[in-house]
């Protein structure tokens, strides 16, 4: 069975969808595509066998012949194509954040849980990396004991230099909360960011944080963020136990002696990084498409991310904790 | 573009790639699949949608619908299946080895030859292995300057007792062989084969075993196989150059501390340990097949690594150094 | 030339100082020694040829042939001996630490700054392990660029039921405040304290802690401090930089494949994973105590430390932020 | 107890002792040293307080107030003076190898053998160091399994341009020669020679090569030894049992993550790598000498050990197995 999906936004991030889509992922098929950019639309499009293009993602929304749809337009569209989608009763893949604020996730959210049935799946792709995954092994083996600690380190080589101080949080730090959450099976409840010496390189960026997570049973969480940190891409994550530790090992492949020195290679960014998770993630968001059972990251997931981001954008500017409130989770979502 | 592909044999292996064709890969619709046990072809058939069941291998690689071939019966079998491929024009992708003698290795090259285009990929899957790649990489972009010497070691927990010594050459180090070839680019023209005390724990099964190869510009290589090694599927490669030195890393994913330890796992079998290495061989078939261009591993390929394997053998019994005789190259590859 | 020295204190620290001046190092030779538990020091004397036992420690410290003092006995009694060690212009290495509180440390500061010349070596010995001093060079080679953050952990298998949370700090957190300043060159300002979910394992012990301690130039330092976690000895420390990262490698010496992991083993305990910290620690001083110029820690050195343990004790209790005020720094040290 | 050695050849290897002896060990005193140059004996006499300088080096194993000797001077010379120290009874470290000939080394296990107690132990530092201490643990608690192969290597990072073929074994593959027999214990009985292609840098000299020794229960030894390898000094060995495998694990301390990549660094020389292990070795032997009883590497290994490489270079020259031959074993070696 083959899935027909329609892409809103063809951007960087649209077209590597894309390219999965037609030509490393099974069971798929790229009908339509729009973009705010009509002329980058087309030109996409020319590249697609068989992909029409739509002049906005509502009218591809609700074509005939897309059954599916993934959003990788800019943020603040998101709400409204994911909202058209659940309306359409359509799944539909939205790239993170979900929506910007809470107040639109949790729109969402309200529009799914009256639609009755799963339909969205965000785009946390780090669950499906292999290391992540068996961390939460680690964990529901129950070879750690209980989790007490994690620490995290999110360092990027470089990052243009229109990158704002918040999107430490919302762009880096999100994907760290999400893995949280979703490791320990439970709500982060505070938020602080610490402000640690600023690198020299990078004008007036609070760059590196360190954002500290509790959740709702006491684990605290500490991430660094460092998006300049000059190297390369360098994801770190441990979690401490009451008998173990578990820790993602230095992925490089090969081992180079050369010059005095053993070394591996650290992945150059998170394409590189997380290209199979990015490919075993959309992988089963079609399968699901496929079984009518959406399973991943939901729209749930979407919203608290979104909620402790915002607590910890509080906390950034305050420099005190700050409180993270959660609506009642819908029964939708276990 | 969608390949449409007749599988021969569907043991486990076969059952494999009917999966990799239809649940993982992009481009492929199996339509076709025979095995030398009927009620076992009509089993897996009944699990892949649109697939008929041939009585005769010959039958289905004459059938209009079936654009390419895919060999994994047993062994002996290959040879006249690919010969019919190749007669009848259609890409074939045979899993090792291309044929158990090396007269039916070159009667197949003779036919390829003289079809005049290569048809035939041999399924040595470890050249699409990434930390393989990135060797041969290594290589080729000088970092090592001009190699010298290669360490290898190929180690299963454990195989059946079925299993002979000569199968440590035939089914084991035949991989090696292969990878010594493509990563230096020069063949292999003489063998050793050294009989260190046998393991306790099978029997008359002559295991471990010590393959030593020399190639045409005198890279020495050794190779350990051991086939019941009894703690995990254990792949090493080292290639030693002039300047430098390159090896495989142990991939663990995760790093798990405990009881005074600091492990990370050794891969249970090869399934695990090529799992993506599998993929990537036969995705890069169907997209050469689509693109009407074979590029893995060739026909001469195959040959030459049962050629050098039967030194191997004529080695082990003798005690000494064998030689490699090759026939002299056709220009078609290369 | 050979250093006479005298050991204050015959408890297991004590016994193992004896063992290496009398046994490992070069240049000693152990002539008294004292006990609170005259028993005690009379059995220790008879292994050690040619110690005399003095029946107090003020004694041995006035006795002529002892030419330098090594306190190893209860944490309360340090200052006074090191106090009476100065005025006999003695040489005094003191075990960690230098005092309980910071008046009796900044008493002995401005004895020793009275006496006009350093006298006292505090014992940080993991400022003498290889691998913290290559961090050091790491940091003054200019290879990581200005240092940003610190990452620790330290982590025992598990201490003796009556350790109090307080000890956390006071014995564990202590060695990286030490390291901190010395690994830096800088003093530290603050301190925080958080409270992770503790392991039940250990009754009402704040087990594990997270420290982050805040430099004068906003260096940031997380310290996870967990003295049950159960699998063994393991020290971290990565020293994040402008542009590069150097961490400590785990130090295992061999590695085992058995039973489908590959695994190196973790430290028991400290005197495992720092005995040649230890021996060159005690060697310097020897070594500095002929050469009549002391440069190891210093009496401010500990003065410091004891100040930074005490802010976290502060922020342990309150919850809060705690600033450090130190004294103003006297000329003698630098 | 003060065991006063005098030393014989003080050139780097007789200085790096004496240094050890003087500044870094426990319980020596160098009270005599003598060198075929006597301009540099006087020289290095005026650093060592207390040393006399004698004219030849029989004077000095004569002398009454030497206890020990210890021979660091020319390979062939080594032979006289370690049978002067037995005629006098006194305890002796030769530096390996024991004799450069297979008949000078059974000369003095027949000497030692003749005056009915061990006096002599021979310089095989490696035996000393801490990871292969814990791989022959490995072996002896029964963890590997019965021994079946063994891989090492030899690597150089440059050596200078006098070295010949012959003396990649009699000076390099000397160590392994040594460790394989100690490790498993017991003897070698053939060894081979491969020659694999040459570096181009290194003139005519045979580097590197490929050494492979066969033991007397069949365990096969491969040693690649290479000594302008180019990038540093390493040293590589895995013991492969039948049910686990021990490997050196590679010592780097830190680790820099700088530039795309994950480092550690190589050692520079057999000085950093194996430092800690020479001081070892010297203090095993004086804690020996103090009680009378030598315990570290005996005659019968250096003469074992001769014995081994003397097949090795005979296998170099004919290309084919050559035997070895030894002696039967004294019942003083155990």
């Amino acid at each position: 069975m083959t899935v027909r999906v329609g892409v809103l936004g063809v951007g960087n991030i649209g077209q590597d969808h894309i390219r999965r889509l037609s030509r490393v992922l099974c069971g798929a098929s790229v009908v339509a595509l729009s973009d705010i950019d009509s002329a980058r639309a087309s030109t996409v499009a020319g590249g697609v066998t068989g992909a029409r293009v739509f002049d906005t993602g509502q009218e591809l929304i609700r074509a005939d012949d897309v059954e599916a749809v993934l959003v990788a337009s800019w943020g603040p569209t998101h709400a409204d194509f994911v909202l058209a989608a659940i309306e359409m009763g359509k799944s539909v893949f939205c790239e993170k954040p979900l929506a910007p604020t809470i107040a639109a996730c949790l729109h969402i959210v309200d529009a799914e849980v009256a639609y009755g049935r799963r339909l969205v799946q965000v785009g946390f792709m780090r669950r499906y990396d292999d290391g992540y995954r068996a961390m939460k092994t680690a964990i529901t083996s129950g070879a750690l004991g209980t989790p007490l600690l994690i620490h995290c380190a999110h360092r990027n080589a470089s990052v243009p230099p229109n990158v704002t101080s918040d999107m430490l949080i919302t762009d880096s730090a999100i994907h760290e909360i999400d893995l949280v959450r979703w490791l320990l099976d439970e709500e982060i409840v505070a938020a602080r960011v610490l402000k640690p010496r600023r690198s020299g390189r990078v004008g007036e960026l609070q760059d590196p944080q360190l954002v500290i997570l509790e959740t709702v049973t006491g684990v605290v969480v500490d991430v660094e963020v460092f998006v300049n940190c000059g190297y390369g891409y360098d994801i770190r994550c441990e979690i401490v136990g009451e008998s173990a530790s578990v820790s993602l090992d230095d992925p490089s492949g090969v081992i180079l002696r050369r010059d005095g020195q053993r070394a591996g290679r650290v992945p150059g960014d998170w394409r590189e990084r997380f290209a199979r998770a990015y490919d075993a993630e959309l992988q089963a968001w079609l399968d699901s498409v496929a079984a009518s059972t959406v399973t991943g990251p939901s729209a749930w997931d979407g919203y608290a991310a979104t909620a402790v981001a915002d607590a910890c954008l509080t906390a950034l500017e305050s420099g005190e904790r700050a409180a993270v409130q959660l609506a009642a989770r819908p029964a939708l979502y276990g």
